[in-house]
């Protein structure tokens, strides 16, 4: 049945590509002022918008967007976070990993097929850039005549993001130097691009007069009107910089459906908690008394924030949308209550009919530990106590083209395929914080399985660890499971879920607490995996995958240039 | 007897350059955060300073300036101001015409030789870089047993800025958007890279406490100490955003011997008129009442600025240093007196017995109306009513190797030589404001003689021009000549200085006014002339230069991977 089902999903499918519309984009991206959350602040924008539009597709569409770079001095790269890439590895959009960046004043064309439904998101993947305000939502439809397994009447998309006052080349310059300058906790949370920071905060006022204007039209709160008795999907998106999230509509339950485009066996909460680079469509019936508005609210989870929270406004048609709810917002939950984060994980599972079960076995295990370190004097994030860092040329360009003549383009050794399970102490700062940097990556049999294990420990701060999201690009992954404390090879793999394991591109780690992780490494190309957080990827935290390099079509030249690929283009 | 020199200097040259040492720098460039003006900003350095080192050489040195760049998201670019680059056009450093932007991550060699003993300097030239605070100094000294035609005791380099608070990226934001948002006035001028800017003014706060310390060691004043008695050679260069500056030493005249890298017929002054892009040594001798110390200052001509002066000290050992001197600070002359600014500029002569004449006449005239103007609603400048643009594929890129095949690469249709002389009214708002932009250049037959007549006008603004420092690369020109109002064609060039006119890379055009220069077009390559107002070069204000391509080495791969060049680099 199962089977026959995923034939017959896999048939729409082709169908869907054959038939597939061409929906093409043309985006300008400059830097303009912006004020989200009431303060004045030069963001990156699309076309003059931050968030930038939504794409709005059907399965099997072919997106083409043309993107402009006009921030002057600064390089570009945007990445479309959840969609596989098949075919088309060069435009995963990953600089260093995928492409070189786009220079300003060059137009880049990104073209590739949204091959399945679900819900998905796109963001700068170059540097910091991401949090300037880079990012949007990807919504892809079902096909005509193919039918959700849940109904509604409207469907909306809500994107999430924390947001700083300061650059992200005021940010990066802290992150990289020594002494260390930690970015701190973010200003405001935004709703769909809007937030509101408290201008009385602000005692003294910036060089600027109305630096902070509490009554910008830009961070009026952002607004969703509901007709009384109707049902809504409304797509959330995480995207922040730092933040885990708790989202809530005040008085109303949601009922989780879908995560990172699969769907989930539905189940019923309050409150949904979102890390960075997930996506959830959640279902909600405008079933409350209808004569007042509700508060949306997002709030910090895991990490002791200074951030308040953000809010925005869940209006019954036809009271008017800017009218306050009556009452004070909803509390969030315990930012230090691990449980129920580790409730939602544990709950969310593939939905009857539409299981893709995991292969039984695999054929390889990858354990990454998740340290923080020292490597001469500067703070680094490392996995197996290697701290990731670029190459000058880009893997898929340096692994396509160079014809097995790679050596010297990037370290060659592969890096460990685990830490000293026996002797580590994941409950303690480690007794040698000293970790190294290196641009090697691991190397995939093409079509095998691969388990990961991501594996937190504490941090350099004495009785901490934080929560890390991890993302993975080009490939679904089957979670098979979460467990506290030090992952057991020998015991814990006994209580993998096996039979309806969720797939998803992003998942958390929590704290003191290992994530279990399994994908077939059946996608040609070069993928980055690593921890969503801007800073810790900044700061080294992720690893890059490669497979069937052999299998990759020509690149195109408006990848190259940089590295070896400072020539002239050949056609 | 002219002759002869010119052949003694040549050969002296030609020894110099067998026998050159070479001098070779590895630079760091990154973000840092500064306070040169006491108000804590990210700056632009080299190997954590701002300005950078200052490059000593000798005449026939080959510098060698090994260039990292470490600025994560932001390109880079630097220019050589005053060297001539013969036989390196690729190493100009002017990102557009002779080098693609250099990539963050990137080591890039700067190669060149400094063939005339002088005052140079050195700058970004990317976008509105420069006024990040990547400058510095070079001072290139006679050969071992020539002596130069003056003496002095000491030798020292001061460099002149002017200082925003504001990021480039802020600045780039206001000029290209529409309203046009004018960068305004800077708020401090720097000495060596030292300023202070009042913290009271900032009657509010920042967000951060310490924004603004007024006893950050790095604004404490700049002092030059001298020793009663010794005269000093001060090689002054000016890297103002935007500032005409005049420069004086309380209580102290100053001798005027050497502009641009040529010697000067002398003459004593109480103060000096220094534009962007400019470079002067002026003899100065410790000979006042050495009991106390004297201010140095620099202060804002030619526009009606807020700024407030520079301010150094002239320290008389054994004073202290930083004892303010116990007088005032002597006022600056007024700001829009143009009559002794005129008069400095023609009394600027190349010194008797260092005279390299010119040709008596010209094959080229070419005359550039510098205009204000708006194109689609946006400000602009404009040369002709063509407002400059760079093209993909720098200039040097496209002509040398697109083999006569480079019509696709930027505007093929020759820009104009003149303008409506007889209709155009400079002294009023023109009747029709609008522009093209156009990234076309002025193809030079190699070896001719070209006359420029740099013609200014009246802005967007009524009653209203400015004064433009005009920068020419890769040559120096004669100046044969300044006027007031319209220059014609029929009186003013019998009024041109064809015996002694100074040889210089930049010069002031006054308002309402216009300068005339001649040079030879006997070095290969692609060449820049613009105005040295950052903004002004940022909105359009310069053209290109070509001449000899076909003679052009074969370019180094690290100048490419832009444009027509991203594919492999085959050697």
């Amino acid at each position: 049945m199962i089977k026959l089902l995923t034939f017959l999903l896999l048939l729409i499918g082709a169908i869907e590509i054959a038939e597939g519309r061409i929906r093409h984009y043309k985006w300008d991206v400059k830097y303009e002022y912006k004020s989200p959350d009431c303060v004045k602040k030069l963001a990156i924008t699309i076309n003059g918008r931050s968030p930038g539009p939504t794409i709005l597709a059907q399965q099997g569409d072919t997106i083409i967007v043309e993107l402009t770079n006009s921030l002057g001095m600064e390089n570009l790269a945007i990445h479309w976070h959840g969609i596989r890439q098949i075919g088309t590895p060069w435009s995963d959009g990953t600089e260093g990993v995928t492409q070189c960046p786009i220079l300003p004043g060059d137009t880049f064309s990104y073209r590739f097929v949204v091959d399945r439904p679900g819900t998905y998101m796109y963001h700068a993947h170059y540097g910091m850039q991401r949090q300037a305000g880079l990012y949007g939502s990807i919504r892809v439809s079902v096909p005509d005549g193919v039918s959700e397994p849940f109904a509604y009447d409207y469907d909306r998309s809500i994107i999430l993001n924390d947001w700083y006052h300061k650059s992200t080349y005021e940010q990066a310059a802290g992150l990289s130097s020594d002494p260390f300058v930690w970015v701190g906790e973010p200003q405001s949370l935004l709703i769909q691009g809007k937030g509101r920071f408290n201008c009385s905060k602000l005692t003294t006022l910036n060089l600027e007069p109305g630096v902070c204007n509490a009554t910008n039209p830009e961070c009026s709160p952002y607004t969703l009107t509901v007709v009384p008795g109707k049902t809504y999907r409304l797509r959330l998106t995480s995207i922040t910089a730092l933040s885990a999230l708790s989202f809530q509509i005040e008085g109303h339950n949601m009922t989780v459906v879908e995560a990172d485009g699969h769907y989930v066996e539905p189940f019923t909460v309050k409150n949904i908690f979102i890390y960075s680079g997930e996506t959830y469509s959640i279902l909600v019936k405008a079933e409350q008394d209808p004569s007042r508005n509700y508060w949306m609210t997002t709030s910090v989870v895991s990490r002791n924030s200074t951030t308040p929270p953000g809010l925005a406004h869940f209006n019954y048609y036809p009271n008017h949308p800017q009218r306050s709810p009556p009452t004070d917002p909803p509390a969030g939950p315990l930012w230090d209550a691990v449980e129920p984060r580790l409730a939602q994980s544990l709950a969310i599972k593939a939905r009857q009919g539409y299981i893709y079960p995991p292969p039984a076995t695999s054929d390889r295990i990858i354990v990454f530990l998740n340290t923080q370190n020292k490597i001469d004097g500067y703070t680094r994030w490392s996995v197996n106590n290697v701290s990731f860092t670029l190459p000058e040329t880009p893997y898929l360009i340096a692994l396509k083209e160079s014809r097995g003549n790679a050596q010297h383009l990037f370290d060659q050794k592969p890096p460990p395929e685990g830490y000293n399970f026996t002797s580590y102490d994941i409950y303690s700062v480690a007794n040698n914080t000293n970790a190294t940097k290196s641009d090697s990556i691991y190397r995939l049999k093409f079509n095998t399985t691969v388990d990961i294990i991501l594996q937190n420990a504490n941090t350099l701060t004495n009785n901490n660890s934080e929560t890390h999201p991890w993302h993975l690009h080009g490939h679904d992954f089957w979670v098979l499971g979460y467990g506290e404390g030090k992952f057991d090879i020998n015991s814990d793999p006994a209580r993998y879920n096996l039979v309806d394991p969720i797939m998803k591109n992003t998942v958390p780690v929590h704290r003191y607490g290992w994530t279990a992780l399994r994908f077939v490494a059946d996608n040609p190309g070069a993928w980055a995996f690593h921890c969503h957080i801007e800073s810790h990827l900044y700061m080294g935290m992720g690893v890059v995958f490669e497979e069937g390099i052999e299998k990759v079509g020509k690149l195109p030249s408006q990848n190259m240039g940089c590295g070896i690929t400072k020539g002239f283009w050949k056609p």
